[in-house]
């Protein structure tokens, strides 16, 4: 009998931000797979296989999940934050699409608290009015693309949040996309870094483009930038529902 | 002594999309505020007052909230989706930023599942790779606002998120977007209809720019439009990690 894949997403961090649905399927798995750190954050117990791989291997891991379901099990993808939000979602459907052996495996999606969200709701509502995500990292698409992104983004006047901007092995990139950032919208507009967002060692900084290095961000950080509207309120950083 | 305010997401219907988070915190309030039909989704109880209130009234809303939580009120503001993504998070900024007298009042956001990434889950993984969400409604901004940035989205290649489409008093912006979409992006690219989302009557649909009309889209309905590189596979509908 064909089991079932179900790819879920376990929020940010913070346990009270995993959702009852995504409890439910994972005590219903046989088998979770996922990067490292995530599956470190499933309870062991009996019946339940663990399998953590590193990462950058998502092709493989999705393979793997359907080639146990098509087995029989009851397989559950872990993400961090939202399953279809940079993560391992498209992996998935990628994988099936170009192995058409396990199309009868069934496959759902659950949705989970995607980290620029809970960064938002950290600093206030930065994100309150039309916005983008774009992942910085160019290592599935050419800087170029990534350029581009961000002057369309910048042009159209959305606030943005950027995932990945920054790790060891790109190192200089997010300087560059300062600097794109600031021929765009001036140095005057707002920029948050939110490190860890709702672990216990969380960090939250806004400044201007002005004055934001590319020192600030990490691969542990979500960068929002405002739009023009975009300003403080006491503590808080806030975009307002209108626009001129 | 002073209150908070507590701005909270309800997720898109599905009672267990309710983060525990959210809940604890809707467990500890003295007065739960917002939009009628969400206020109708919170059980009462002894010591809870529930202020349900009709649409476009939001910074009313808030500043009650403001007003209760100064007088010592534990108060819950209630979203549905995500409360800073289009819904109360800024509306109660604004209200705090024209009332300096309310400057001493605690607000918190607390982040709920928003429904394009509920839709999202449900069609498979269409916002997998960069994305932008727009408000289509032209209350708070000019069609000229809206109509740049669909342009600029498509110009970045963008997967889009549409959130209030289409309503009674707006018959005919659906059809303009859907035509501006034609003009940038051609008839082959896939749009996705969610409607009621996560709730027991959830209907999706996918089509080509082509083939879709206004008529697909009312208020109820989150759409989803993919980038180039957006396709089917099996019954899901998926944008890929890369881009050329």
């Amino acid at each position: 009998m064909t089991g079932w894949v179900a790819i879920v997403g376990l929020g940010p961090g913070r346990e009270t931000l995993v959702t009852p649905e995504v409890r439910a399927v994972i005590d219903e798995a046989t088998d979770i797979i996922g990067y490292i750190p995530y599956v470190k954050r499933i309870a062991p117990r009996d019946g339940l296989t663990l399998h953590a791989t590193d990462n950058r291997v998502e092709i493989d891991r999705a393979t793997h999940a359907l080639t146990l379901a098509q087995q029989g099990g009851r397989v559950v993808v872990v993400s961090s934050g939202d399953p279809g939000v940079f993560a391992m979602a498209s992996a998935l459907f990628e994988a099936l699409e170009a192995q058409p052996r396990f199309a009868d495996v069934a496959i759902t999606v659950h949705p989970g608290i995607t980290a620029m969200l809970a960064a938002a709701a950290a600093l206030g509502a930065p994100l309150g009015h039309d916005f983008c995500a774009i992942n910085l990292s160019d290592n599935l698409k050419p800087w170029s693309v990534i350029e581009n992104r961000l002057r369309m983004a910048a042009r159209g006047d959305f606030a943005m949040a950027f995932y990945n901007p920054r790790s060891r092995s790109r190192p200089v990139q997010f300087g560059q996309a300062l600097d794109i950032l600031r021929e765009e919208c001036g140095p005057d507009r707002l920029i948050s870094f939110a490190r860890n967002v709702t672990h216990e060692d969380q960090r939250l900084r806004t400044v201007t483009l002005g004055e934001a290095t590319e020192d600030m961000a990490d691969m542990r950080t979500v960068v929002i930038v405002g739009n023009s509207a975009t300003r403080r309120v006491g503590g808080h950083v806030y975009t307002p529902r209108s626009a001129e």
